[in-house]
């Protein structure tokens, strides 16, 4: 068998399949209510996911891309909830313009305290971000309490980050944390409902990291 | 304010949280097709994603899930497409077994393959998974290439792999990829369709280190 006659697509190169895919998705995605600021975090998500649903789900406060782009191209610290959220941010396109990804869900100072103070390790995690990465970009896409403390903090003066990514997934108050999250006037990307992820929350970093780029 | 009257939810610990999300799951899922061994997978797949459709579009080769349980209690390698998948496996349920999680896309050596042979480094990625990790689970939510490629290797006699977890995601190649796996006859989980991803086969994997816990 010659793999080559086989297996055509295999012969496409990554860039090519990612512009082949952003024209099916304006196609097929048809009109929409998004800002022409507003799309390619919107495109990029439904790439990741193959999720119209979730793509015509997302809700962003107006100042939310520029505040992001603004960030990123400032090298202002991004704080993810968990590991597979940084792993999926890319971090060259951060770095050239001197900011950093960090997840702190992991340290032990944070998980002693949450040991001493009973309560889980993502809500901790992000007091600490408070206190270490003050105009960062806040990236959840996992944890709902992660975002509920980052909300609390916001309304309380004790965070305020240039801009709040909030999307974690699940049934159990991940949607009612999204509700919370686009009651504040703060910049915000979130979305409606139950779904989100890792996937999409990175997706939704790469795409303002992409428009900084060609910012620069 | 304070902060345990306005956000209840935040005292609910981690594990009543998927405790109560998985019973949601069920009732809202109803009816389905998936045997009792394979419904954990989808499960936390509809987890993961908060997705029905993507949970619904599973499909198993009959011995899939068992051929996976045996391989991780046996500590067989997993290899993963990239590292986001990796960042998303449990690794402390799979090192108790003895197993180690790998990828090998960043590898100076699939680098500099790739750059000779001017094709994917998804490709050569799964060309080294063959040498290093013969009856390891092979674990794909991004590359279709790294699927396709795989795909190949096995029916060659190139590769054996203990299981193939393919659900790449994507609007080029990924459906495509996924219709030519599911007519291996050879352990495999993948699904129907665009989606899959990072996220939802991480989550496959973790589903089935639980159940080989369960049975230690």
């Amino acid at each position: 068998m010659d793999f080559k006659t086989e297996f055509k697509p295999l012969t496409v190169q990554p860039r090519e399949i990612e512009s082949t895919s952003f024209e099916i998705i304006t196609e097929e995605l048809g009109e929409h209510p998004f800002t022409p600021e507003q799309y390619p975090v919107v495109q990029r998500i439904i790439h990741a996911t193959a999720d119209f649903e979730l793509g015509r789900s997302m809700v962003f406060h107006p100042g939310a891309v520029e505040a992001g782009i603004a960030a990123i191209r400032n090298g202002n610290k991004i704080v993810a909830d968990v590991r597979m959220v940084q792993a999926g941010i890319s971090k060259p396109r951060i770095e050239q313009f001197g900011g950093s990804v960090h997840v702190y869900i992991s340290d032990p100072d944070v998980t002693e305290e949450a040991k001493r103070l009973n309560t889980t390790r993502a809500i901790l995690a992000m007091r600490k971000a408070a206190r270490e990465a003050v105009d960062g970009i806040y990236v959840i896409g996992n944890a709902p309490t992660a975002l509920l403390e980052l909300i609390r903090m916001v309304k309380e003066g004790e965070a305020r980050p240039g801009l709040i990514i909030g999307l974690p997934v699940g049934f159990v108050s991940a949607a009612e944390s999204k509700d919370e999250l686009r009651k504040l006037d703060i910049p915000f990307i979130a979305n409606i409902g139950r779904k989100g992820g890792s996937t999409v929350a990175a997706a939704a970093v790469n795409a303002l990291a992409i428009m900084a780029e060609k910012k620069a």
